[in-house]
């Protein structure tokens, strides 16, 4: 037979197994909310988190004399303890939840009384020694309570995140580097364009990606920005004097982070601005790896009916049923991983939306959105520089032959010949299937051997001068 | 010097151009609403639409004794001359309003009234004889004249779309029957698969898109349920007892539509969600012409270092600088509207979720997203028919020679030598850039010189059997 | 020590852990894709329609004599015990991968290989006696037999939630039922209207959830085609004749389901329209079922300072801070759930729109999407109904005393005293804060007590008829 | 009879209206491209931004040796022209078109050529003397002269949406002053939570949409990165060297905006990054400005049975049938722009993600999305603050006695009675609907009157200290 206690709140009383370190209010939580099946736990940052911002507050309580010192160090102790992960089973409830995050805020404030009171020697359920409302959540509301620590779990996710990014665009740069020499055809529109280096192409995905890690670095900045001492809709009702500046110093100690508080309170408590603009950049970065997943896919199409300019390293069979077939599938799981980003962004802007007055419920669904993005993205990152950019290998042959008998080279003639009789080239080129060369310097004579060599160096062709 | 008339409404009077068929709160909406600059005449269908909903509700309001049948000729026949067209000018109401169509309706009563002032020897704002209010919108409230307004304009509307739509699907079909006979190679994943023929593959865009023509009249049907007699909220509030049936049954003769009563009209005064069915359904149409647009240029890129396999007519010089160069510049303005209407959809699902209580106010903002992404996407399949499809060519000798040439056709070899000495076949192809062929049967001599004969018939490429 | 076998594919041979029924091609995809974490085995329905495809497939290959029987019904066996969820631990894929479900599919084929390997005596992993390619997956391909399975699944998958959201709609048509006689304001605009029944009102929203059960049966006739026997890319290469017409009709009597093969299977292989109409489907539920919790979060709000019409069942106390706050936290998830799906919907029409050439290789994401919003929809029904709707209470003496105080009821006099006259008393009202019987009986005398009694009788009010 | 001159391309020969200044090219891609009708001269800053750009780059081909003087002269005087808007009727090509802005570049460099032409006293069509290609768009492409001329567009139209918001924000801060001293109650989850002022409500709004400003800045830092000199695909062919660094000099002074060159041409030719930056930025302003037009339709409710808070300026009668009825319309229309603007940005996210390899070419779509987006939202802008904002009233005794009777204020005795008991004071309050005061201070005596009054001074309770 389990062995419970008894609790209560204004709404009655429940039975609660005596090993959970969690309360009445967390059953009620886990009673209530069953829609994703994915538990608080499942991100420990955020469980981390309010064990900072719950020790925050209980230091600050105490220095301001509203909290009794011996309380104040044993909550202060129970949040480091659950800062760690040691208690992180018991942060249960359903990621998405109505009460804009209540359930979550009062899930801290219960594990850490239970923690507290067996520091100090009481057993879990007294909580007359030390209750999750009056003292761990004490000059707190969830509305401020719940942002804060979803704010600095949002910014110590990206850290991971923004290096996995930063060393996908690192392996982009250094094949930049390796296929330097590697002579292609640039295309616009999917047609043949003009000569570029391969190394080019590579190097700019770096560029590309690399910009991402300062729009990573704006979000963080905005969402540094928090409304502890808010409560519950930006007063500061029943939160000392002073509270909210002391509670700001110690959060910035105790997480290492450069938070500072909100100028207006009660625009802070209901505005999700941060989210929004964090949302934006994940899906930006999305949009980004997408479009370069479709290059990569594209760049190694064939082997015989493709564009077959490079290789990817083949990591399982391609096909149940293709013999020999082997597919671009990282690319390809992460512009699915795209999809689900740009999704997850609509999903934080219908939320955000949807604040009413004083407060926006819906934020617990815009943390899901963030948390499965920034994994999702970060995973993605990792996937695809360990298992495709560092393996990825160059036709450079098949590609520098396409170069040579492309119909494109005939830009490079413009500044000599004019943009008309470079056209009349193309397209007796294109008619007749005969190379730009052939019809340029053997029949037409518009340009000598010794000026054609002039141009048509490799030098010339992938860092094209002006030659006149 | 303007000659003006005087009107007032509970706000207050005002001085109306004496020559304007509106009135005073159409005025008032002019000077509120000045968003997309695009007026309400620009989609003639919907002044159309109101206009046969004003007749119907007159004829109706005569034949059960509410209006006298003098003022329900002079508006019915008003509403015949609007409904051609002749006043459009008068219609010019900011696309997107507030008010959930109120300007629009009374716009719309305003100048019927006037209208019919004038077929009566009355004078323009001679409102004691007709009234925009109590004769014109007699039994009606702006909640059920719009939305039924708006329904049928957008009923008509889709005529001419599936029709457009219809014809490109043909367009595709015929291109089907034409290439039947070109063998090319399948792909998936963008890698080399199996042959198949190139006809198959435009038979199954008309395929695509003539399911669409399914969906279109799904649409149809859901918004030919109509609320007239709602008035307000769906209470009939102020509608004589038999109105909503009646002037439905008006309505169906007038329009020629096969319109219904819907059977709760306090959901039906509120509920959109017909309009986000049609959305979705434009969004799926516009999904489907995207991914058959980004085929076109994909088969149709190069020449020399794409897939070339296929001709796009060529419409204009591609490029300001590249001589010679023809891009595809109608699937790339498809594609486009794609991205479009596909983003409209999202206006009218967010349009729809703000829906509050008994009425939906952002009618407007659906009806400005709907009409639009119709009449792009009629553009769009026009101009991709006309100026593409029809014109498109096969590279035959170019995808029959990719065929024999690929490594896709071991599978054919599955069932005679199973999976993994095929695979093994293919390996060995990549590998030594030999053929499938050379490897099979010259060196190996897994099968015989016949029975690859028999295998690779083109009719067995294309509708493979299954031999062993 | 872990006890292993050797399996090896054309990419080259791994030790496989030997109690596992998955084999070597499953092992590179729990290597290769590690983004969502969520395994396979987490959508059962999944795990047993791909075993239903197995065994149609199996007694399919018998039937026309392409596979030996004791190997058919060693596999069709197998099937049936994989179909029950004894083996759903073996599937392990995480639910997006690259690949377009080869690993998914080859995650099946290896497990149902070893257990009919078992099941025939043999040990797992000697493949020469059923091989997971040649035989559990002979005639098929991933393309035609992963888009079955999924649509299978999601076929089952739907009863379930449409019996969760039509139960939803009794639950507020019983409400209809007994809040039948409960006189209220209606409001267009958020702004007082005209009155009704809040019967009425609830009735209304079952009306529009009940729609929705038509359109998932829409979608399951869409998702009902299906695609057997078209293997690689449509053309049926390595089928046998008459296999896609039987495998149909054996899955229609595996399943029970009404399933019907596709009429192009070029088409059909690449086509994703099915899923983005199912997808949108979901999302008009999401919608309307939004605004249903925004009205009933409005309808409940105060209790002093907000609309106070209902009471919300109160489930958890509200607020960390408020003392006595409860919160309308079910709508609150139901309105996040609404979101999440929205997105999701948006992810789904990304992934279509990015289908190309022969193939959708982006068909993870939309089985990770549309899964996980059935599923999450599902629930939100079901909480919405359980925890909120059928406790839901009237504040019946509230709502009748703002009737009577309101000026909204002055429309009932429009069609005795006319627009002009009635709007002229309700600004009076409005200014001085009287009632409309005030001013129309007691002061302007305009109509008799006898006519206002007629008028404004309950049963006129919500089900106004039309006096003159 | 029209007059005509004929001009040729490659694809061959066609007759020109002599009146026009457009020529050829223009006139192809007015008869391939139909699907808006909206054309170019409807944004007259992109008309002018192309004439800063062709002037520069005259100037620059000038200085570099590669463009005789006399014919850089004349053009860069035509470019003076066009840029006042004198030839805005020739920019007829409509908004979205195929071939990456080709057709709008074409359409800038043939109307510029042909004023060039007359100023130095050539016929039209003499483009011997000055041509389109050669001349005009010498040294550039469309894919550098295209995005430049665009992003210079944007920044300019930015300055107008900046200004226009801002002063929105000034007009709700004034409102913020002077409703400083109304008090009123906070809600949370629509539920009455704790008193605040209503001045504080406002000035949070301008708070919110301050923020706005600093993130438009942000994004007209992004755009102001051009990559001029990049020419076809960022490798500078048919670029001079020194040109790109000094076209840029030339265009800043010229445009008086702080532009730079992109440090990496490959990757600034394709990028479409800073466009979805900007994109998310207006969404976010947009749900912002949703967000607070709902809070003003909700707070303006009633005027009966809502929350009847503020009072809106009266603009237009609200009902065809309501008598009386004034709708918050301006709001609503405000609600409208955004959920436009939110769409917009799915257009832009998903013509983002559609770029391939060396060019995005869905710019065209990208620049219709944003110049409607920031246009719309300017107007929605200034008409919000016109029609609305300025006027908006309070109803400061109503709010007052709600805020004397409401429940929430027994937050306020937290501190003083402890989470539990206050929590017992409330649900005592609920259930008998007396009041707060009458169950703490008369009937239970938990405090004295003294204390009472100096915990709920006005000041107190909107800017709440802590008492114990």
């Amino acid at each position: 037979m389990q062995i419970t206690r008894l609790e209560h709140d204004f709404l009655g009383e429940r039975a609660i197994p005596d090993n959970a370190y969690y309360g009445i209010q967390t059953l009620r939580a886990l009673e209530n909310f069953h829609i994703t099946g994915i538990p608080l736990k499942s991100e420990p940052l955020f469980v981390q988190a309010l064990a900072y911002v719950k020790k925050a507050a209980a230091l600050t309580n105490r220095d301001l004399g509203v909290l009794p010192e011996p309380i104040a160090a044993a909550i202060a102790q129970a949040c480091d303890r659950v800062a760690t992960g040691e208690f992180d089973d018991q942060f249960l409830t359903d990621m998405i939840q109505g009460g804009a995050g209540t359930s979550v805020n009062m899930n801290a404030n219960e594990v850490i009384a239970n923690v507290a009171l067996e520091i100090m020697g009481h057993a879990k359920g007294q909580y007359e020694f030390c209750h999750p409302n009056n003292h761990v959540n004490c000059s707190q509301s969830t509305n401020d309570a719940y942002p804060t620590a979803f704010r600095i779990a949002l910014s110590n996710k990206l850290v991971g995140y923004s290096r996995m990014l930063g060393e996908l665009a690192d392996a982009f740069a250094e094949k930049g580097t390796e296929f330097r020499d590697v002579l292609k055809m640039g295309r616009t529109q999917l047609q043949d364009a003009v000569p570029m280096s391969m190394g080019d192409e590579f190097r700019a995905f770096a560029t590309n990606l690399r910009e991402e890690l300062l729009r990573i670095e704006d979000s963080r900045r905005l969402i540094s920005e928090i409304n502890m001492g808010a409560t519950a809709i930006g007063t500061r009702v029943n939160a000392p004097d002073g509270y909210a500046e002391l509670v700001t110093q110690h959060l910035r100690t105790i997480t290492g982070l450069d938070l500072s508080l909100a100028g207006d309170l009660i625009e802070a408590t209901y505005d999700t601005g941060a989210y929004v603009q964090l949302s934006g950049v994940l899906k930006r970065t999305a949009v980004k790896l997408s479009k370069i997943c479709n290059d990569l896919r594209l760049l190694s199409s064939g082997p015989r009916t493709g564009l077959f300019e490079i290789n990817l390293p083949p990591l399982q069979p391609g096909s149940s049923i293709m013999p020999g077939k082997v597919n671009p599938v990282v690319p390809e799981v992460v512009n699915q991983t795209a999809f689900y980003v740009i999704g997850a962004d609509l999903t934080v802007t219908m939320a955000a939306e949807a604040g009413q007055l004083q407060l926006n419920v819906m934020e617990p669904v815009i943390s899901f959105a963030l948390f499965t993005s920034i994994s999702y993205m970060t995973n993605a990152c990792r996937t695809l520089r360990e298992k495709c950019v560092v393996g990825i290998t160059a036709n450079a042959r098949h590609t520098e032959n396409q170069v040579r008998n492309s119909i494109g080279i005939v830009t490079q003639l413009n500044p000599v010949l004019g943009y008309e009789a470079a056209a009349e080239i193309a397209k007796e080129a294109l008619k007749t299937g005969r190379s730009v060369y052939d019809i340029a310097v053997t029949e037409r004579k518009l340009l000598s051997q010794a000026k054609w060599d002039e141009i048509f160096t490799f030098e010339n062709l992938i860092r094209p001068g002006f030659i006149q």
